[in-house]
């Protein structure tokens, strides 16, 4: 894509992002993407580059962290003719997981996967729509790890660079379509 | 799609999905999904058939139920040039909302939409992963009717015909890759 194509969907993208005061509590500004999935040449230019980010990785498996990383990650690794795979909150996968816990920005939480999700040796993206303390994307990067996967990266639409979840990321790679 | 073609797709498909007895409670039978997503060739059949069912339809806007939902209707709408819409479990919407409450299989709910994420007159298709009770499936038709929504149909991958589903969504076209 060339530089004039990438600003151009980068401006489409940030202009469709709505800032949501007080949500999900007083004092915190909510980037909220819908309004970009709702636009289908917004929703198109997403997936088509993070996709392109990853064209060349042959990617085996992408994995979504529950629930909004799921509507990025789907159509992502249908484009990359890749599996999907699924990092759920705790229980709500049928059959035996391995799980890691981590900080929330809100909170404390518990990602799980299938234990037979990733075969050794395949190779993994891990995306999620908003990296914020990137808690979430870490332990997702050693489940996918524990399972004996070779993590290619980890990607998002939004990074919110004040939480400074990329440097919780280590030596991840990590790659973002906007940073706020 | 020819005949053959289409029982090859159904075939791969109907041979991934996992049978998990007492999950999530003693007696019941789950039918886990995961291997579809994880399969590249039954994920992209998956995929393809449900967004070539509807690909004359005009259609604007995909919904996609939370969670399991959004993994197809995300590339279903990726492949339709279509928005997408995520009907979500109450509170995880960060702006105004409208909700409807529904009996689930295992207990109650209630799914809420943003209030303007379907203007009056856009065609919008309903996805999910699976039809139980049609309880959740029913309660996205009328949130779509609700805000001037032209419902063009109700689609899933598996259908669990023993629970009647279909019957909860009387007149509204609906389709099924499989039934069980």
């Amino acid at each position: 894509m060339s530089a004039g194509a990438r600003e151009a969907v980068e401006a489409r993208v940030a202009a469709a992002i709505r800032d949501v005061p007080d949500y999900p509590e007083p004092g915190v500004v909510f980037k909220d993407i819908t309004p970009v999935l709702a636009d289908p040449a917004a929703f198109a230019a997403v997936v088509d580059t993070l996709a392109g980010w990853y064209a060349a990785d042959r990617i085996d498996k992408v994995v979504g962290i529950e629930a909004r990383g799921f509507i990025l990650a789907a159509p992502v690794a249908y484009r990359l003719d890749a599996g999907f795979v699924p990092a759920r909150k705790q229980g709500k996968l049928p059959r035996a997981t391995i799980a890691e816990s981590y900080a929330l920005e809100y909170g404390e939480s518990t990602v799980e996967m299938h234990g037979d999700a990733i075969a050794p040796g395949e190779r993994v993206l891990v995306l999620d729509d908003v990296l914020a303390t990137g808690g979430t994307a870490r332990a997702a990067v050693d489940l996918v790890r524990r399972v004996g996967g070779d993590l290619v990266g980890v990607g998002c639409l939004l990074e919110l660079s004040f939480l400074a979840g990329r440097s919780r990321l280590g030596e991840v790679p990590f790659r973002a379509l906007l940073t706020a």
